[in-house]
């Protein structure tokens, strides 16, 4: 599985093999470019950040319900600290975990909120910022610090600008694709308006990384004072797996991978739960009476939804445990092809360390990801190997 | 496993072992006795039962997006057929798919609704009469038709008249536990005020079968009009398992599981998606703040959540897929352990076939959680057995 990589055509080819075969390639890790904090230090609603009177640190507040202004400044959403933006500390966090590759995205809400009028100026500079600081790293030639990202897509612009964008990003050389919000223009992602959307995404075959902002509504969890109970533990814990499982749920029952067969997902969080709940909602498909299959006169998906699992569909490996990560082998294909469609991730910077410093610089929420890893694959180190280094390799056009 | 059935004392012991030796338990099946169906048909809003004025069957309507009177009566809800009240329609369903024990449950949303003045009289009322129903139907000494069942509570009423009735349903001799809803007393499963409903319940080692019914809010699924387009799917595929689990979930974090540790509980659908989601909890509540075991003010939870799925939860085995099954059998743990914790279920008389007679009469949908159950473990038939039959025997004291 492990290539020799040439870096560059002015230096001899490098054999990296031996120290690149226990390399990691980290799908699922998020940055705040320069541009961006800029941008969110520029507003005063969700999402923004809040700069305390008291001239303690700033405060990102990207949740609803992080935004609470009764509560004092050190309870309210989460510090922002140099891991949120520097490159620095992205290389470090990389080395501290073996990392030698990021393919990193803007973290959410990433640019839903922008004016029309502004959308795509501000996306084309801060998609090429981040291509930019790729190439500034790889330029290093450090075999072991490599940089790719995924874009973000100006969904408040026109759809002609949507698709424009999406074209360009061709042109940039260390995108992998482009990160998106369970939104859409919107109206979720079963809006026929989304169409030309996918169809772009489609032909250029461009890597969809979904991944959740927007959680589940308060009354989902009994409201506001159920939720402050546990802090931050439902909206995170339960409300962005279940927003992804609902986003994509309504894509499969719109048809939308009928209409775009060839459209390529990865789903944060392992599918959020989809990969439990696919035999679920199969169920309820082929008893739905009201679908035209069944005699009805709605249209329904057409396609099985394993087979939308085992050909649209990649799932990252940050769900913290064997059983979910046993689940998402299986939905995408089982022991056999299934292990090729997860790639590992680790959702930096957020869940650091409570106490910086323990444990030798190691974070517990990336070692519980890979001791999930390990547990589940123990059995065979070529597949574990797949979801630590070679799917993404594969998939995302990597040099390994 | 199959141990020697006496019937009665009058009778002489009958060696069933090996009519028994492909027998199965149904853990999750719902009845409505008739004096459940009279009760919905004197109301006017949900839950109730329907009498359509152009003489067409009436309809069960119990979910609130299926109470729009804009809609053809043949589509609102569904319809009350003889398989919801009949005890011949049960054993005929049985029969057909092999099962020779079904621990019957009322269908949700039991008796939620009832005034607080009456819920007790009538609690005991449909309790005694779905005892008596078992009793007439084991008095034939059929041993390849027994009924046990889940006893619904009085929980509008006093808190005083529920704990009677839950020590009171331990003379009622065919009642194997209570079956439960999301909202408790109406505020949640983590409200203080259900303590001494629980209390009572681990006092006489009750099983709590929990069950959804509420489902999410429209609003998480973007809204009436975008559930319409695609029938029941979303909120039966998708709202049923995720209020399942954000109810367990709450009652994780309120430390209900460390004031209460000998709680049993048999969660409904594999625990809706608890398995798959278990590790991103644990690893939330590993890095919330606002914990006092992380520094903060807030109680948390004091157990490991995987503690509790292997201490307090039983799974049933109805979520129709091999993925789904995996991580529940995982979660509750792993394969030597886990396994002993899962309960085959059918969720009769819900997905019936969409046509009648195919099939040889077998259920798609019972079908479906066969051939997971057969899929995962292929390889142990003795694993096969415990989740068909063995596990619900030895955890709900049913002679085999």
């Amino acid at each position: 599985m492990v290539h020799h990589h040439v870096l560059s055509a002015e230096q001899p080819s490098i054999d990296v093999s031996t120290s690149l075969s226990d390399t990691i390639i980290d799908v699922h890790t998020h940055t705040y470019p320069p541009s961006y904090i800029d941008l969110l230090a520029s507003r005063t609603e969700v999402p923004y950040i809040y700069r305390p009177s008291d001239g303690s640190d700033p405060r990102l507040i990207i949740l609803p319900s992080d935004d609470d202004a009764t509560k004092p400044p050190s309870k309210r959403g989460r510090p922002v600290d140099v891991s949120y933006s520097s490159w620095d500390e992205k290389i470090k966090f990389m080395k501290t975990h073996d990392i030698s590759i990021s393919v990193v995205s803007l973290a959410n809400p990433w640019l839903d909120f922008l004016p029309t009028s502004t959308a795509l100026s501000t996306a084309q500079q801060i998609n090429n910022d981040l291509n930019a600081a790729c190439n500034s790293q790889n330029s290093k030639n450090n075999p072991t610090a490599r940089l790719y990202a995924f874009a973000s897509l100006p969904l408040s612009a026109t759809p002609d600008e949507i698709t424009t964008e999406i074209q360009r990003l061709k042109s940039l050389s260390n995108m992998k694709g482009v990160i998106l919000g369970t939104s859409g223009l919107g109206s979720g992602l079963d809006d026929p308006n989304m169409h030309p959307v996918w169809s772009a995404l489609e032909s250029t075959q461009t890597m969809v990384f979904l991944h959740p902002h927007y959680g589940l509504p308060e009354l989902a969890f009994g409201g506001s004072e159920v939720i402050a109970r546990s802090g931050h533990v439902l909206p995170l814990a339960l409300g962005f797996p279940l927003e992804t499982t609902i986003a994509v749920t309504r894509m499969y029952l719109a048809g939308v991978f009928d209409r775009f067969p060839k459209l390529k997902m990865l789903l944060a969080h392992s599918g959020g739960t989809l990969p439990f709940l696919a035999g679920r909602i199969q169920s309820c498909v082929g008893h739905e009476r009201e679908f035209v299959m069944n005699g009805g006169d709605k249209e329904g998906p057409r396609r099985d939804i394993w087979d939308v699992l085992k050909t649209n569909i990649w799932l990252d490996a940050v769900v913290y445990g064997n059983a979910g990560l046993k689940a998402a082998i299986e939905a995408a294909g089982g022991v056999e092809g299934g292990a090729d469609r997860l790639m590992f991730g680790t959702d930096h910077p957020f869940f650091p360390p409570l106490k910086s410093g323990e444990n030798g610089g190691k974070w517990l929420s990336v070692q519980s990801n890979l001791a999930a890893i390990s547990g589940v694959t123990k059995e065979d180190e070529e597949v574990r190997r797949k979801i630590l280094v070679g799917n993404a390799a594969r998939v995302l056009g990597i040099e390994i």
